[in-house]
């Protein structure tokens, strides 16, 4: 007998993880814990304006956004971050018009060095203002053609490492280069996903087990569960929501080997808020989502409703003297006991620290984590984004047309 | 022969309209467009506070925040209009210390009148102000505490009338009273919704029947396609995008006469930002969505790429002398083509007229229709949600004990 082709079964948690470790040689982001942040701190040291505008769009913002936004209320600082990062004339006009332009850094972040959304305001904000070494820094591959305009003109380059993606760009430059300008403690931030590496590589608390598992799950039932649903118990996990709905969607919707469509959707959603929103579909709709509660153990934040009572609403007074961050934990679980009475929906829960750098940085580098195992288990090409470069061909004919 | 139960089939396109007729008389929202707008016309005159703060959560803001988020650039507003929604303390402080508490109104709503987060949100206000009928205005149903607690400090109120729930109540006092004082044409809104109602109903420019048309596809293929993906071409439509994914998602997750579970799943992304993030999942995940694609035709904007070149980005002034709202529309045609050129993911494209109110009245309107139609297909009842409840009952058990 002779046999041509062979099935693609799934594979071994043990096999998956030395791929995993034979693909931390090619794949960049695993190792950015580790890089030395001295030359982005000493950069940020010297900037001396008052707002800083990032001029990206995708990989290029959404995680920074992730994290200043978690972070932004909770750290005192003194420089504002705006993100540039539509061609919608409307947002780009009434954001330019919100700041100083002579007293702003513009940080132009483009991996590929010709987005067109970037160079398009690119191009605009040098109608308005001179923009030199003085007040532009440029973040690109070392090769690109943004980068060559930088050299031009005598600028700041920051580089992205060749096999750091846009979406796992986040701990590189582009993310810490805005960050450490606007004051978030970018060695805690490190701090945090090395924690997470520490864990998964070297096997501690269980983490490699339980990422294994989880991917395992979400790409053995991808089927009966298409959509994966992260419940964000805090209005400062906006940011992440969105970062992982790229993370994720971006990631993990492609062709397989064998030629098969994959795919899990993600969607970000926010508690308190979308309790009176969304979950009427999580808990009566049809099982065909997976949620993942996320809770924020300590908000560091004693705000309280007082013990007032208004007359005609004396039934609500047994929310006198409640914290309010003991009313938001208490709604998550309750929410996450609801779901798991059902018996019929998978839900698990992360609980982060707090409000600080290392909580939000262990989450994110968790999640790049989870990304690339389920990528394995679907067996993608989990980096590449190859599906939208046919709009990008048909838009540039509309317009060279 | 004998038999015992039925089937219920799909019903005709002539029965659901029917029966969306005989809905019209029980179901408030229909008729909203033909209210008598001079009492909220009046009282949005009296103001004379420069910040408006919404307490309100779900239906009681989202629509409200969808219109305001809409048109505030676009409108010389001369009030500001802020939501508290959230119990997150950290959202709840960052807000109120942006405001002059001395010069604002504040608009408590609650259809109930005894929703946790709003009553809680409430609460911490009197601890800080003190709220009386010169700074507070109530908008509730006309015999809910919230009510009571109106009449006895001689509050003004503004009714939601009982059969108009929280998610259709956009077109009600609960989004016209904080528009109309932000400065907010409400006429004209409601003339927008008013030409959806009548092409609907006086079967006009085939909405009737594209909308029937619509909704019979959704629901006939949702065990292909459980998720509808809303693509909006502008940033400007992100709280449209939400409000769409609460109406949606809660009026249409529901268990059905036939006691299996509906649901279709609604997901909001904004061009051009997520053909950076979404896109991919869309183009070469699995074929599980249908996709609607919304373009604003007249932007009313002419920010235009100018005619730089920067040395080394040569080969991008092919964008020279281009209007961002070329842009931007050349861009979702570009996405529209890519999509469809495909051939297998079903989608179709709304192109609404400008950024004025009748033009997204008319968009929200005609969603409500569609949300409508589709629960009628799917033998359910669109207008409850009872399957929040049990987490409401089990948040109350533990705080009181």
């Amino acid at each position: 007998m002779q046999y041509t082709h062979n099935f693609n079964p799934t594979i071994s948690d043990e096999d998956i993880f030395s791929e995993i470790v034979r693909e931390k040689e090619d794949i960049g982001y695993y190792n950015l814990p580790f890089q030395d942040t001295a030359p982005l701190k000493e950069y940020a040291k010297s900037v001396k304006q008052s707002n800083i505008v990032v001029i990206g769009i995708g990989g290029s913002t959404l995680g920074t956004y992730a994290i200043y936004k978690y972070l932004k209320h909770s750290r005192k600082l003194d420089k504002k971050l705006i993100f540039l990062e539509t061609t919608d004339p409307i947002d780009i006009q009434s954001k330019i018009q919100s700041i100083d332009l002579q007293d702003t850094l513009f940080i132009v972040i483009s991996k590929s060095g010709t987005t067109v959304e970037t160079v398009s305001i690119f191009k605009y904000i040098n109608s308005l203002v001179v923009c030199d070494k003085t007040n532009t820094v440029i973040v690109t591959e070392n090769d690109s053609k943004l980068n060559r305009y930088a050299q031009i003109n005598g600028m700041q380059v920051f580089e992205i490492p060749k096999n750091v993606g846009g979406r796992f760009s986040v701990f590189s430059a582009v993310g810490l280069l805005p960050l450490a300008i606007v004051g978030i403690d970018i060695d805690e931030l490190l701090k945090g996903a090395k924690k997470l590496h520490d864990a998964f590589f070297i096997k501690k608390d269980d983490v490699q087990e339980r990422l294994l598992k989880k991917a395992r799950f979400l790409v053995e039932y991808k089927n009966s569960f298409n959509i994966n649903v992260v419940f964000s118990y805090s209005s400062r996990l906006e940011g992440f929501n969105k970062w992982y709905i790229q993370l994720w969607g971006e990631s993990l919707g492609k062709i397989d080997i064998n030629n098969t469509r994959q795919g899990l959707t993600p969607i970000g959603i926010i508690g308190p808020i979308d309790q009176h929103s969304f979950l009427q579909l999580i808990i009566e709709g049809r099982r065909d989502k997976t949620v993942t509660v996320i809770k924020v153990e300590n908000f560091d934040n004693d705000l309280k409703i007082p013990a007032i009572t208004l007359e005609g609403l004396e039934e609500l007074d047994y929310l006198n003297d409640l914290e309010f961050s003991s009313l938001i934990k208490s709604q998550a679980d309750a929410t996450i006991e609801a779901i798991q009475n059902l018996n019929d929906i998978p839900c698990d829960v992360i609980t982060i620290d707090g409000v600080c750098e290392s909580a939000i940085a262990s989450l994110m580098y968790e999640y790049e984590l989870l990304t690339s195992l389920c990528g394995k288990f679907m067996y993608i090409n989990t980096y590449d984004q190859p599906g939208v470069e046919s709009g990008k061909i048909i838009l540039k004919k509309k317009l060279q047309s």
